[in-house]
């Protein structure tokens, strides 16, 4: 018996544990709905606004600008090395409102389940979801099931949609990237990928592989309260990080040039992307962002970084360079030699988030 | 052709028209997710917010209370007599806002798209919730999309939250409801789930039923503009008046009674729903609600009802009566007889939202 098994016979209230498979019946707004919300949804994550059960949830938000934003979590598996699809579906949603500046406040949580998902299975994800939103300091008020037909789904699908409050005046987007800003990124890109990739293929390697799954709303909370100047933020999830430099340089107009060997990615990673050919720069990350930061200010904002759980390993790796290069992301080798950046037409990693 | 394919072939941008089936890749972040969201998401849903494809929207927001709320939609299939996924994600989650009397502003939109969904299908129902956001007046301003493999989904869900803000100091809440209070519902019951049914079962009836499906924040803007102090409001979707009324009872903790002949249904739904051996009280309706209010302003309020178009066939369908009753909902026969009112375990008609 595995630990979650053991958990979930020990904790999982019985008028859940009956039903060892979830059925259609548990979205249809009758009596096993509500048992599945008042037995397991709402105990995990108790709170107040939750508890009334309503149609909405009633929130008292600070005057001034929020933060809105969804992401649907389509992960296959659902479980991984270092995550699985709740924790990611509270961290990613949590780092989209951290990425314009936003203290993130209030989630909604939606889900999609398949006929036959073992209970057991969104118990432990529940559990999940509930242990990430108190790590990123955010509380689940509302929410939704929705239960489709065996083979109309895969297990387990989520929505989470999140309201932040903006506490600063800055403008963080790709309109405000100047010449001369330096790049940071807070840690080791495209764990996350590969563990995805490793779990889904039952591929081993000799060393663990862990994604970076990781809430980023403290560490740039961190960067403002430290004055810097956030010019842009972006989390390097698909696409990674060529995708989303690209995109910023075509926003910006302008160009970027970044250094090979400062870009951090670890040794066993990197073999295993050598070996499968794959480019580090384009594998998916879920608790990895890029920072462009006022030249002046780059070294105090590596210095906060690293002082911060989730950006110990915080490195610069490049600048912003020309004017009227819009699009154009610069690889300077390690050799010297230059070669150009682009975004792929896919993604060569499917269903990694 | 029909009338969607031509618009699809006039309107539709050529990035999207190459790919006549929804690919993998346009999920994967890169080219193709790109070419998709700046090609169709953002001219139909055009607004300044969203169109700056930033990772969360920046609002603005007026101080006070706000609601929130989500919901997925899965129903199936996606178009039906009366509506389709689109305008019913838009409508079914201003709903949700205007059941605590909130006046919807921002929609957020997330696709989980299967691999083979016909190109043109994502985009008449992209066109139907933009005619939708339109109609309800609310804004699309961020989003997300997916792609499952094929075989991993059903075409295609959309998970929408909505954001509202809340301009009276009302509580609209079971906790609310008091013995005497009216119940009024605002329309014939049972024609969603029997549209969507038929549509899916490929039954033919003699007469064309539709879809109730409609926004009803601007009928509940209209009764607390009037002054109505609503005690209760409450959505008849999954389960129907039935569930909706337990539920309140329940919370409550008083007794309902209801009359059968002010039951609002129209003869051919009576009369299918009795072919089919469904209850019109537990098939779910989407443009329909119970609204709990004063008995001295009972009246008032069905006459604020009758004249908006939402509400224009509006009755009165019973009282709270029983204290100590909690969960007794009664209905009162044609013939004087008394039969408890019950939830369903399930759903007797699955996916119908």
């Amino acid at each position: 018996m595995t630990d979650n098994s053991r958990d979930f016979q020990l904790q999982c209230p019985l008028p859940i544990r009956r039903y060892p498979r979830v059925m259609v019946a548990h979205g249809g707004g009758g009596r096993l709905m509500n048992d599945l919300i008042r037995e397991m949804i709402l105990p995990a994550f108790d709170n107040p606004i939750l508890s009334q059960t309503m149609d909405s949830a009633s929130l008292r938000v600070p005057a001034g600008r929020l933060a809105f934003t969804t992401d649907s979590y389509v992960v296959k598996p659902l479980f991984f090395p270092g995550g699985d699809i709740g924790s990611m579906a509270v961290y990613g949603t949590v780092n989209d409102l951290a990425m314009i500046g936003a203290r993130p406040l209030f989630l909604s949580a939606g889900f999609i389940l398949e006929e036959g998902l073992p209970m057991e299975t969104l118990w432990t994800v529940v559990q999940s979801m509930k242990r990430g939103a108190e790590k990123a300091g955010v509380t689940i008020v509302t929410g939704d099931t929705k239960v489709v037909d065996r083979g109309k789904g895969d297990g387990l699908f989520i929505n989470t949609a999140g309201i932040g409050v903006l506490e600063h005046s800055l403008e963080i987007a790709p309109s405000q990237v100047k010449q001369g800003d330096v790049l940071l990124v807070n840690g080791d890109l495209g764990r996350h990928g590969i563990a995805v990739l490793a779990a889904r293929e039952g591929l081993e390697f000799e060393t663990s592989i862990e994604s970076d799954s990781a809430p980023l709303a403290d560490l740039v909370l961190t960067l403002l309260k430290g004055g810097i100047e956030l010019h842009c933020l972006r989390d390097l999830t698909r696409g990674g990080l060529a995708s989303a430099l690209v995109e910023i340089s075509e926003q910006a107009g302008l160009g970027l040039t970044i250094q090979e060997k400062s870009i951090p990615c670890r040794p066993d990673v990197r073999a295993i992307c050598e070996v499968l050919g794959f480019d580090p720069l384009h594998v998916a990350n879920e608790g990895r962002m890029v920072a462009f930061v006022p030249a002046e200010q780059a070294d105090h904002a590596l210095a906060l970084m690293k002082g911060h759980e989730q950006g110990k390993d915080a490195v610069r790796i490049g600048q912003v360079t020309g004017v009227d290069c819009k699009g154009q992301v610069t690889l300077r080798s390690v050799i010297g030699a230059n070669r150009l950046v682009d975004m792929l037409s896919g993604e060569q990693l499917p269903r990694i988030c």
